[in-house]
């Protein structure tokens, strides 16, 4: 089977919006309450941030746990990196996930200011001022034969969408409305020119939507 | 996290039939047909057996590919592993799956009849005359730190139920109804003094039962 590009885990509210306005270190989602967007994950048993035993095994379980599975590397853009905008000022901000983050495998940040590479346990990070295209070759060759996860946020799923690269996508419609932010869609209906897709409640209030290419 | 048993994509009709009556060689599933029991799972990309390309990546997808994701032993009844009943004429019987079983894992054969281990590619099958709780033990043994999965059938399923031993079940309601059988339940509402369950539509026309420990 060839290698897919992944969009997994990926949070919109019900207007839309993957991230709200005024990203700041201290509001890495901006004026989203990143807490009330995750709520339905870290609810479950497989939620990579938990830290008590517990949690539920239900549906929202299995679309968690499914965030790494055969997974070899991740794209991102800049903003899910860093809340700077611009030239770095130094190299000393290095993600928000301190010394264990949670991706596990090579991460490509797109951005138009390029640094070196860094790593950070088993996650290497590097930097490209490309198209999507190349860098989806660039990670392709470094998953090995696995998937690669495009982790967002919403415009950089957007660029990628645009240029038709992107084979699955799962997006967790949450029931909270943002006004403005970073948009995914106007409607997951846009996609369905080209893409299956299950639209599944969950009975924790939230709405699965899985697509796969016609 | 500990070691859980886990039921995993097993298929029942809408009136609680794991399989029909007359298990035969020609009939592993009795008067039930497989074709129909399985379609929703050989309708997806994961499905083990697909020789094509093709199938579906949505919600049905998810739980089939399921299936394996940490599971390092099985335990499952005679009968899912033969039509044959009583004492082994000979041990020509080697399963329904040729020579590359799906399980890649120890599989534990409860059975009064036992006979020699056996290996086929990367499966070994034991035969053992025990109850559940002496079964599960030896199979978390040989699963070196990940779950097990309990294969079924219905019958083998109650008596592990009966002595609490199940951690999650994956059960899936197909719209046929059999009459007769391997029964699971009456109704899934059997369980819910024990467990969580989400009920999942599938598109598919199946209805997804996910039951995890109060």
């Amino acid at each position: 089977m060839s290698q897919l590009l992944r969009v997994q885990n990926f949070n919109v509210s019900r207007d839309g919006f993957g991230a709200g306005d005024g990203q700041s270190l201290e509001r890495p989602f901006g004026h989203a309450d990143p807490g009330v967007l995750f709520a339905w994950a870290g609810a479950t048993a497989s939620w990579p941030m938990r830290t008590d035993p517990g949690g539920s095994r239900g549906l929202d379980d299995y679309l968690t746990r499914d965030y790494d599975r055969n997974i070899g590397a991740e794209i991102m853009g800049r903003n899910k990196f860093s809340p700077h905008r611009g030239p770095w000022a130094d190299y000393e901000w290095r993600g928000w996930w301190g010394d264990e983050p949670p991706f596990h495998t090579p991460v490509f940040v797109l951005t138009h200011h390029v640094r070196p590479s860094f790593t950070l346990s088993d996650t290497t990070f590097h930097f490209v001022d490309t198209d999507p295209a190349t860098v989806l070759e660039k990670a392709r060759e470094a998953a090995q034969g696995k998937d690669v996860r495009l982790g967002g946020g919403a415009t950089t799923i957007r660029e990628f969408l645009d240029a038709d690269l992107v084979d699955t996508l799962h997006v967790v419609v949450s029931p909270i409305e943002l006004g403005s932010g970073a948009r995914l869609w106007e409607s997951p209906d846009e996609l369905l020119d080209r893409f299956h897709c299950d639209v599944v409640p969950s009975p924790s209030g939230v709405t699965h939507h899985l697509f796969w290419r016609k």
